[in-house]
């Protein structure tokens, strides 16, 4: 069964083909509670969980899995597994290297400049002259790490735990987070969102950046607390912002996020699993369940992640 | 003696420090012509290597030396050598990799899009669904194909002569060249300019492009024919370009280049090498023709690069 806003139909095909002989249903419309197993969803209503007595298995189609298990009905005994897609990783790094490369070689004001027929050079900054700091050193984190490094810049990750990566100089727990923001000109959160991480970007926090420092989020909306970041803007202590992901998405009209000069909004298009990958690590845990076997790219409910 | 866009005092300065005892002058009016050993410099009219007799060495602060070795005056027993920065040639591929990435990400609908606050998605094309065709595979070419494969794109690149590079499906010569241009969703141009290579982006091979193909030429502007590839954009066969180079710099303020909505425009800014890197290339190869040693970076004047 698929609530997803890709057409299901592909899912279903993909999955029909996968694994013969199951029943796959396009809608929850079409399927009897009880004979439903599993799951293949973004995200959940609250209260869907609870409605299928046999559930056994969710399969988020993206990395974060916070609008799934927040469902105070989802069974303890339900496993819960996400997509794990390479390419998911690199579409996320694309496009924070579009933003901070667009921010720090000072393309908006080369822009103006094009309006006005000027031929005017600045010189950009040095390579490894601008420090990034990526919060969050998870599978998305660890490649938008190394491809900032490679990019040319100096790179710090934050994790919660101690991480290790060639390129980048890693720190972790409370004064780790605190070192990475004092140096960070442009800051990327890539963190799951968890009870620990909801507003984990706020006033405090983003006063720590260095004065006019960049923010960058590709996680989720709940990580800033927007209404703090429009303040830091308006006092001219922080640049601007790239957010694909904001508090309520789609973004209301009347945000002011939308006409601040220094903030660019993009509707959640960082990346986005292939279906082709869905389905295959999805049918792939299924015949796991099947056989009695420990399943793969389970998420821990405790952690959120 | 220095002639260079930059201050010619920074480059004094580190030179007196590095070449103790040696005379440096700052401006071609102060110094004896007789006195003249080397030259540093960007570019030189034509005519001046011509007034130095003693003339032995010629450092261009740049990787191109076009605006050198273009003197028919220069001694044939003048040495010329340029700047090999590594950092220049991150520089090169930060501005191609940002040019691309908004290109392919589409950034400009999405900032359209903002304009009206609208919240619309489109999906990005999958990473290594884009192929970007590099033109040289020397320092720089080979910097932007493996920052451009590690950031998400299927990357060919083309060299006079053959040449090997991991991940990147390299071709040669003519057929090499046709190749690489029939597959380019995204042209990149890093080749030196010599007679063999000035307007090699013309009607033909431009034309050769996949339709909606973008280019980006961070060589030099003598590269690319501009009224050949205003005639195809004009057409539609081309989505748009990236130039950080033109043929006649500063671009003059009625280009039609200027007002082109598929056209970024930018002030030759891709990169510059360090004046401390100049000036420790210079001085190591300064030493060496004082002690009678083989020098290094030295450009061959007939190849032209």
């Amino acid at each position: 069964m698929l609530t997803q806003p890709q057409a299901p139909a592909l899912f279903a095909g993909l999955l029909r083909e996968s694994l013969p002989g199951v029943p796959v249903w396009e809608s929850a419309d079409l399927a009897a509670p009880d004979a439903v197993a599993a799951i293949i969803a973004w995200r959940l209503k609250p209260g869907t969980a609870g409605r299928y007595p046999n559930l056994r298995l969710i399969c988020a189609t993206a990395a974060g899995v916070e609008k799934i298990i927040d469902d105070p009905g989802l069974g303890k005994d339900v496993a819960v597994m996400r997509t794990v897609d390479p390419l998911v990783n690199i579409g996320v790094a694309q496009y924070v290297l579009l933003m901070a490369l667009r921010h720090v070689r000072g393309l908006p004001r080369f822009e103006a400049q094009q309006k006005e027929h000027a031929w005017i050079r600045h010189r950009p900054p040095d390579p490894y002259g601008v420090t990034a700091g990526v919060l969050g050193m998870g599978e998305a984190g660890r490649t938008v790490a190394s491809l900032l490094h490679a990019a040319g810049f100096k790179v710090m990750g934050w994790s919660r735990t101690p991480k290790q990566l060639p390129g980048v100089d890693t720190v972790a727990g409370a004064d780790g987070l605190a070192a990475c923001l004092s140096r960070s000109k442009v800051l990327i959160c890539t963190l799951p969102l968890t009870a620990e991480t909801r507003g984990i970007l706020d006033r405090r926090t983003l006063g720590m950046l260095p004065a006019g420092a960049y923010v960058i989020n590709v996680a989720r909306g709940g990580h800033l607390v927007e209404s703090d970041l429009l303040g830091l803007l308006a006092e001219g202590r922080l640049a601007g912002a790239a957010l694909d992901v904001q508090e309520v998405e789609p973004l209301p009209a009347d945000s002011s996020l939308w006409d601040h000069p220094g903030v660019t909004i993009t509707p959640h298009i960082g990346a986005q699993a292939s279906v082709a990958c869905v389905v295959t690590q999805f049918a792939e845990n299924w015949r796991r369940l099947c056989a009695g076997q420990p399943l793969v790219n389970t998420i821990d409910r405790l952690r959120g992640y």
